[in-house]
């Protein structure tokens, strides 16, 4: 089995024999989501897997992984729309798929004829938080219009920068208390602050055990809080649940979304934005990419980043290595991490 | 005694009686450095205390710290320079600088001649190393570029985003080892980072404690990191002790500098910046304000900083509680915090 060695490339497709384990994946996901040492450890045990090209229809994968009798089907983003009748690959029991959103490759109705499917699961929640905590300190340096004043038009401080302001001991609050929120009270620990957490779901241990203190409401949360760190789950309960009088009981505070733009009012937040007051970080939008007219480009007080809240390119190997683990439950007869239940692939966007 | 309750007004003076304790700072120095907590507990222990005008010349000061009887003198930078020579203030025994740099303000010869003299100390450190981590985050997600992109060309992240890394796990270099990297320390650590220094000075167990490797030469220290941060203190043995070969040795990585710019040589910087491989974080730089023509101004791998790392304007009252406990232990006949030694004063820039 050859494999090219640069990123980007097409990999090389074998199909002798047959296999317990299919990979369907691009060259670049293939040396991008594992580490040449897990590339090694899965060629070695599997040497007869079956790589299927990097563009194969759906037709012609469904006929690949018969002809290979895999059990185990490994994807990523280059996957094709699996069929919606399971009898067509009776002998696929797992797909593990190596990132987040399955809803457009692999149709419910899979789930409910029993294909058992797993995603990246909680493996990129730090690396999520990573990209929040980057948010709340560049709104609190003021750090997005600095670059623009300082790289284009050769501005500096002056002797009294009241914006310039600090983390340090702050009062933050997280919308949503799953895996993203849970990592970024690790990341925000050291910075002395007091956190709290409004999410109707998760038991009390759950934030006990983060030391988090739990609010009955949003509206608590967001008139407790310095800065609030949007990181809940969209769903028909929780969509557009962020309006205008959360964002206004932050004053001149912080309002940082790690998580759906849907979850937030579009309206109220172009409006407050555009006050001045709040300081916005963004990483996900109504629609992305960006339109050109974006009415939140060009303010001084929002920070833009470009949905960055994912694995970076260096931590896809968190969610492979993830994969590599469960290929090996799955196949000792144990079940797998992070397995899609219907209630969550109905919650995915 | 009145006092404004806006900042950036002048205080009201108070003249009347004699006080063990002077202060000679404007209204915004008074009402940053000093929570409302910490100015009511002052007024109340100091009810005679000595507020000297805010635009007073250095004579006019030396009258006044002579009429007051004062022994404490509490300034920050509107301070004017004070005489070289102590016996015109005869009872004056200690000044608690509320900043940082006193050499333009203090001469040399008051610290010969024996007045004690303390400035901030480490009250800030944290807050410096909260400007290196944000330069760090930045730099691994590319956020200097991503603000120019998406606030004016209306960009998005592509499907194959290799500039966006994470901090997480990385292999992290710290030239110097005083309060800062060591506050740095602790805000990396959940990071799950590797965190090694270098620093001829300190002892190995003020490494050991923060679990830092040590290394015995800058050429180590660049070529084992993924990235370094500049955190030493210039003195003559350092400066432009990082050169174009260290700068060299991260290849593609990340250069971040919170300390000073003169410890690194100016031209070497601008040369690999341009060759746009290395990442660069800078909050300080040769010239300040940044000069029209600065070469780094425009470069897609450079994050800009206006010299941020210091007290943040809400964080200048850790400077004034650390003031407030020195004045404290100064009156109660023991030591203070952060004394300025003959050796510091010949250290600070």
């Amino acid at each position: 089995m050859q494999f090219s060695n640069s990123a980007c490339e097409s990999m090389a497709v074998c199909e002798k024999g047959t296999s317990p384990v299919a990979f369907a994946l691009s060259g670049q996901e293939w040396e991008s989501f594992f580490t040449p040492g897990d590339r090694l450890t899965l060629l070695e045990r599997f040497p007869t897997a079956v790589i299927l090209p990097e563009k194969i229809s759906g037709p012609d994968l469904v006929e690949r992984i018969n002809a290979s009798g895999c059990r185990v089907l490994v994807g990523g983003w280059s996957l094709p729309p699996l069929p919606t009748d399971r009898a067509v690959f009776p002998g696929l029991e797992y797909v593990g798929y190596l990132a987040g959103g399955i809803r457009r490759k692999i149709p419910r109705s899979l789930l409910e004829q029993g294909l058992l499917v797993s995603n990246w699961g909680n493996s990129i929640a730090r690396i999520v938080a990573e990209c929040g905590l980057l948010l709340l300190l560049m709104c609190y340096r003021e750090a997005s219009h600095w670059q623009i004043r300082m790289h284009q038009k050769g501005a500096f401080k002056s002797r009294c920068e009241k914006g310039n302001l600090s983390l340090f001991q702050r009062r933050i609050g997280i919308h949503g208390f799953g895996a993203v929120a849970q990592a970024l009270t690790d990341l925000l620990r050291p910075f002395h602050v007091e956190i709290a957490a409004y999410s109707p779901w998760p038991d009390d241990a759950v934030f006990a055990a983060k030391g988090v203190r739990r609010f009955a409401s949003l509206e608590q949360l967001f008139e407790w809080s310095d800065a609030v760190v949007e990181a809940e789950a969209c769903s028909p309960q929780t969509i557009r649940s962020v309006k205008e009088l959360h964002l206004r009981l932050l004053g001149d505070g912080v309002f940082v979304n790690i998580a759906r733009a849907e979850l937030v009012e579009e309206d109220a937040l172009i409006r407050v934005a555009r006050e001045g007051r709040l300081k916005l970080g963004l990483d996900v939008y109504h629609q992305e990419p960006l339109p050109a007219d974006y009415p939140l480009c060009g303010l001084p007080n929002v920070a833009l980043l470009p949905h960055l809240g994912g694995p970076t390119w260096d931590r896809r190997v968190d969610a492979g290595a993830l994969a590599l683990k469960n290929i090996s439950r799955f196949l000792e007869g144990r079940p797998v991490e992070f397995p899609i239940s219907l209630e969550q692939y109905d919650r995915m966007t």
